[in-house]
């Protein structure tokens, strides 16, 4: 499957801070076809430090998105944009500010979860796609799945919201909070002015090492590292974390990293009344996923959405999948994803098309 | 109580590296009366960053240690000693190194929780306690304690290993190399020559933010803090975090993270023979503590140590306490620990006598 990154430029998007970015920038890729009743579309959100490259090489979900595979692209046409702030083609920090001709950097405006929906949805309504057939996600892209649900109830059929929560808990705040700070930290950072130098790499990397850990469970850690020595002085455990640290440097805008995550801090669906009132009169069909080993983003999150769905008696399906690979567990388990996903939306599909009869 | 801390100068220390470190000194404090038996001596060894200021104002371990507390003062003469590698008093890599007459450094030799202990037997041989009734720690200082009860099974009648694992697990040794890898990110490390300049401060911060998400659980950080702001764009566990990460700057030494952090990592009980081969003959008793919401330092590696003891039929007792404070109960949960600690001492104490008639 070959796809190549494309980009739409939208005249102006209005964001949640009160300030209107213009113009903007969106990052997509698209894989499978989409019918002449556009009424296969499957939107893809990508979690924090993901990009549009949902699907093929090296594509963060390459293992779900594809021909048979979850989202099926013989059937479907899925759709992956790299979000508002990102810094892999769509407009963030590190894009030019029109006012000055410079990059942004730390004067671009606050962005909210919902301000990436708004955006998908420009793309969207660009792609001549007047209803989703679903928006999926896991993680970050879990809370884009359920904004869309709750902001667009009429235009997405089926949300998957996956290892994710309508709100962080102060735990998940914190190790954020701990990555920005280990970025600001660094000298190089310069307040965010650092485009025309030397980017804050080692403030980066100590902040994605953190993230790797949170992202894995104990056991998984255990099995992968154990104790086992690289030399006779280091862990395995700690020559992969930095390797994958300063790796991350590579791919990664920091001032991204400290606006994507400050979204998903500030990230609160209750801001709008409380979970049930919101998903009163929603008939977008849901399957939400978790994880045992998830400690970053408990169980117990995903069944505070699904109570608040069931107590509206919305059409909610609920898994706790087994797994040892905690957070990480969304990008690994393909297996008992597929199964879960290809049903879901299947069954998406033929209601779909009886409803349209 | 009123305590102020001695220090003790020793000729010299082995250490497990091969090196002689001459001289060293040990920082210490004590608390209550050595009867004339001197059969009431117990040792209390502190977590990572403590010191020997165990009990009294600012003690760390001020509410199980005093007259009626859990470590009674009017009953037993309690030791508590800065371990090695340490910034307190005892000696570390901010330490003058007599070679040079200047700071160690990173030049300072690699040291190991059994160094830790054979400094603490000097001690206890220097105040003439032939055999201590106990040694109590949580966390490092649980290691201490069962390494203790390994090394000098003749001198120890009771261990209280808490909060603690006789090695760590790659998801441990993964937190304590962020904190070196942020400390050593900082240019202000210098690597390691920075004493007669400003210290590695925002790396040595950010080390701490992160110890601090872990000693934590999620529960009580959602208690404490929830998703409070302090003010309009920051959350209340955002500034608490920093304020912790910055005022740790001030009483630690950022060399001494890095050296003790490895001394936690490297320990491994079990390098020595099985666990239970190591408890083979051993007639001191243990009480172990752990704390149901501790997900650092989790209750499974507790239960490793106790079934190893049962296996080899020593006398040991084991609780997990229920507790929402995670890694930090053992510093929190007061009654109940009091509750332990007083029973097990106070029958250690009547077995003590009886076997000396």
């Amino acid at each position: 499957m070959i796809s190549s990154t494309a980009t739409v430029t939208f005249d102006s998007l209005d964001l949640d801070c009160g300030v209107t970015l213009a113009p903007v920038d969106c990052a997509y890729e698209t894989y499978g076809t989409l019918n002449s009743e556009k009424s296969n579309g499957i939107l893809v959100a990508h979690a924090f430090s993901g990009d549009a490259h949902a699907a093929g090489d090296g594509g963060w979900w390459g293992n779900m998105i594809g021909p048979g595979k979850g989202f099926d692209t013989d059937q479907y046409f899925v759709i992956c944009a790299n979000v508002l702030g990102g810094c892999r083609g769509t407009t963030g920090p590190g894009s030019i500010n029109p006012a000055t001709n410079g990059p942004w950097g730390m004067t671009f405006p606050v962005i909210t979860i919902s301000d990436m929906v708004r955006l998908q949805k420009k793309l969207i309504d660009h792609l001549g796609i007047a209803r989703l057939l679903a928006v999926a996600g896991g993680s970050m892209g879990g809370m884009q799945a359920l904004e869309w649900a709750v902001s667009y109830p009429d235009q997405v059929l089926a949300a998957l919201p996956i290892a994710t929560t309508h709100r962080h808990s102060a735990q998940q705040i914190a190790f954020n909070e701990v990555g920005r700070q280990a970025i600001m930290a660094d000298p190089d950072w310069q307040g965010g002015n650092y485009y025309d130098r030397r980017p804050p790499a080692r403030g980066l990397a100590v902040a994605r090492m953190v993230g790797h850990i949170t992202y894995m469970s104990d056991e998984s850690m255990r099995e992968k590292f154990g104790r086992r020595l690289r030399n006779s002085d280091e862990f395995e455990v700690e020559s992969y974390l930095r390797y994958r640290g300063y790796k991350f440097v590579d791919r990664f805008d920091a001032n991204s990293y400290i606006y994507i995550t400050r979204a998903m801090d500030i990230y609160d669906l209750t801001q709008h009344g409380s979970l049930p009132s919101l998903f009163e009169n929603i008939d977008t069909r849901f399957l939400v996923i978790s994880f045992t080993s998830d400690w970053l983003y408990p169980s117990y999150q995903s069944l505070e959405i699904v109570s608040a769905l069931r107590s509206r008696n919305c059409d909610v399906a609920y898994v706790n999948l087994q797994s040892a690979y905690g957070h990480d567990a969304f990008l690994v388990e393909v297996k008992e994803q597929t199964e879960l996903v290809t049903g879901f939306l299947k069954s998406t599909a033929r209601e779909a098309s009886v409803g349209r009869k």
